[in-house]
This record gives C-alpha cells, sequence and structure tokens, in this order.
C-alpha cells in the first residue's frame, strides 16, 4: 500500500529520551540513599509518576513533581530542603539536555522527504517536546510538527481529519505500540513500529491486538527505506 | 471591517483563572509566615516565576515548581519535606478547580456561533488548558480549540496559514494586550481588547504600541454581540 504521509513519533523514535528519565531515576535512587525505605526508591517513583499521569500528563515536569512528591512519601516527610533542590536540579538538567538524533536519522528523513509528505507527531507537553524538535536540528525535514496531550484513535482522527488526510495514505513510524502503532491502526491507518532499546513498562500492550497488512516491524530506523520503497511498489 | 472567524482567549476572557494563581501565593505566603524572611515570599515566587518561564513555560505544573524553589531559596532549605507537600496539593488543587465561565459567556458564543466560525486560542499547557475547556461546558461553541506555547506574531501567523484565513478575516478577542492583541495586530488581523479585572503584572504593555482602525476596546464580554454587529454593517 502506498501512503503519501509518512509520520514520525519523536521520542526514542527519532532520539534516546527514555534513557534521560532512566538517569534521573538513578540519581534519584542515590539521593535517597540514607533513608530507611531508600530500597523501594525505584518502585515508589514509578508509581508515583503513574498514579499521577491523569494529572500531570507526560514530560519532565511532571516527572520532577513526582520525584518530589515519592521523596516525601518515602521518608516520611523527613527529606530535606536542600535534597529536594537537588530533585529540582534533576529536572533542569534534563530540560537543557542537548538531544542527538540517532545515527542516520537525517539522512533517512533527507531520502523520505523527496518523495513523501512527512510529519512529526509527538506526544507530551507543549514547551519541552517544541524546544526538543528545535534542538534535534531535523525540524527543517518536517511539513508539519504535531503535539498532542495523548495518542488516541480520537487525537488520531481529529489530526487527520483537520489535514484531510484519508486514514489508508497515512504511515506512522514509532517505538510505541501504545502510542503509535494500535491507535493508527485502530482508524485505518499504516504503522510501522520499531521497538526502541528501552521502552517504559508502562507502555507494554498484548501483541494480540496488532492485525495484519498494515503493521510492519522493523529492527531499526536504518531498515525504513527499503520498506517504504517495498510499499510504493 | 467584517471578520469571518471570531478567536477567543479561554483564561480571564471566558473563566476567570489568574485569580487561583493569586490564592494559591496567599496559601504560599502564609505556609512561610514562621521563617525569617517570610515577608519577602510573594516577590520570591513572582521573581522565579518569571525567571522560570523560558524552562518551564506557563501553567500549573510550572508554578508548583516556582513555589517549590521560591520556599527553599527562601528558607535557606531549612523548609520541610511535609510543608513541601502542602505546596504539592496547592497544585493539585489548582489543577482540579472548577471552571465556571463568566456571566452569559455560553449565550454570548451561542449568538456569535451562527453567523461565524468561532476558534479558542489559548496558550499555556496542553493537558491543563485541555481539560479546563472540556470542563468549561463551552468547547462545543467552537469549529477549532488551539492550544499554543507562546502567542506571537509567528504563531498566529502559522494558525492561519494552516487553516488558510487571511489575517484581515480574523478577529482575537481577548485578555492580554501582550498575548491577544498586539501580536494579531502585528500580522494584520483585527483585535478586540476587554481587560480583566485581574492582569498579571508581568503582561503589562506600552499602549503606545497599539495601531487603530483594527483595534477595539470594551469593557465586558456582554459588549461583544454589538461591537460585531457593528462592525459588520
Amino acid at each position: 500500500m502506498n501512503a503519501r504521509i509518512i509520520a514520525f513519533d519523536a521520542d526514542d523514535t527519532l532520539w534516546p529520551n527514555e534513557m534521560h528519565y532512566r538517569k534521573a531515576a538513578e540519581k534519584f535512587n542515590k539521593l535517597l540513599e540514607g533513608y530507611r525505605q531508600s530500597d523501594r526508591a525505584g518502585k515508589a517513583l514509578s508509581e508515583t509518576e503513574i498514579r499521577n499521569i491523569d494529572w500531570y500528563g507526560y514530560g519532565i515536569k511532571s516527572y520532577t513533581l513526582s520525584m518530589i512528591e515519592a521523596a516525601i512519601t518515602l521518608t516520611d516527610g523527613q527529606i530535606s530542603g536542600v535534597e529536594i533542590q537537588r530533585i529540582l536540579d534533576l529536572g533542569q538538567d534534563m530540560l537543557g539536555a542537548d538531544v542527538h538524533p540517532f545515527e542516520g536519522a537525517a539522512e533517512i528523513l533527507s531520502s523520505l522527504n523527496g518523495t513523501h509528505e512527512l510529519m512529526l507527531i509527538t506526544k507530551g507537553d507543549l514547551l519541552e517536546q517544541g524546544k526538543k524538535v528545535a534542538r534535534s536540528g531535523l525540524a527543517g525535514f518536517f511539513r508539519f510538527v504535531e503535539i498532542l496531550a495523548e495518542k488516541t484513535p480520537a487525537s488520531y482522527q481529529a489530526l487527520l481529519d483537520r489535514y484531510g488526510i484519508p486514514p489508508e495514505q497515512f504511515l506512522m513510524v514509532g517505538n510505541s505500540l501504545r502510542s503509535d502503532i494500535l491507535p493508527v491502526l485502530a482508524i485505518g491507518g499504516q504503522a510501522v513500529y520499531i521497538p526502541a532499546a528501552t521502552t517504559w513498562t508502562h507502555e507494554h500492550v498484548d501483541e494480540g491486538d496488532l492485525e495484519r497488512g498494515a503493521f510492519h516491524e522493523l529492527e531499526h530506523l536504518g531498515q525504513l527505506p527499503d520498506l517504504i520503497a517495498r510499499l510504493n511498489r
């Protein structure tokens, strides 16, 4: 099937992202080492983060607030202001981190850019994601950049409606089955799944939900141009 | 001048917003009352907030992080984990607050809805603003809802380009000269300024920047239908 529009997820599809959260979590664990329940730090943070998603949404600011909350709960309020300042600093470091696209990403986007309209569709915080796209150096390859609060069948459908794109001409490339693949298949689009080395545990889904035909899986981004060429034949 | 599209700002144009921040700031000040520099609390919070805008952007999560930072700085790190939990709670209360539109807002939107395409254009956090729009009960009046990270001439122009709207057919209604009025006038659109009872001090601009003709000022939202009728004559 031919697709006129190729849309890319950003975090962990075009550049590493989850690793920044893992590194911050390691520093968080280290910070709490002196406290009685410090062995539960990682689990408490992860639980707090998931519980807060409906309130806070995704992104670094939300993660920072969850780190602070988990630290207070875990230490029964004994954590000091100075230590909480160090958690704020962890968040600021993440916000300021450089964005290094995966090897070959620019070349692949450049090669597809001539034959297809490219979109970037990412989920999360408007300001944070916007800054990452700008810092990545890849913005120029995309006709449109869309930042969504959630990636659901309804939010993809609304986006396609707005641009007047029939779902069958839409192909989404991403590392998250839950956010990039399943909702796109659900509205009749095509999807290319490229698993990332690190995937957030909250994201695992039942692979039985995957349909065939419109779904493709690749090992890495470098295989995408060949797949697209085959689909266009 | 006739306008085909009427766009509304949301916070403090269709419903009160700034007052939630003022109330939180009062509780923040009260929380710090026992500390030596507590008389500087309000000023420190305001300064921290403005300094962090480039990093954190607008919205409640950003404000909560700035309250925590200001509290730590102001108390030389002496603030306790339990007190910081109370700041997190202040943020959660703000996130969960009901949205009550200004009196008559629904009727005014309903009356304009028949003759014009209505848009909602708000600035801030994607998730927070999306939830407020949903809770307001006003979402159904708008053909499109757009949430921007910043309201600048470039971001308005990009939005109009995307929808294929000529600036002279676009009229923006809002309470902020800096965000709703000046950037729209700058790209050749029309703007109706309706000052709010409470306007954030960071927002004040030099009124000399305002051009005539495309600019209108009203005392309250209730006067909008008459102005639109006059402009359409």
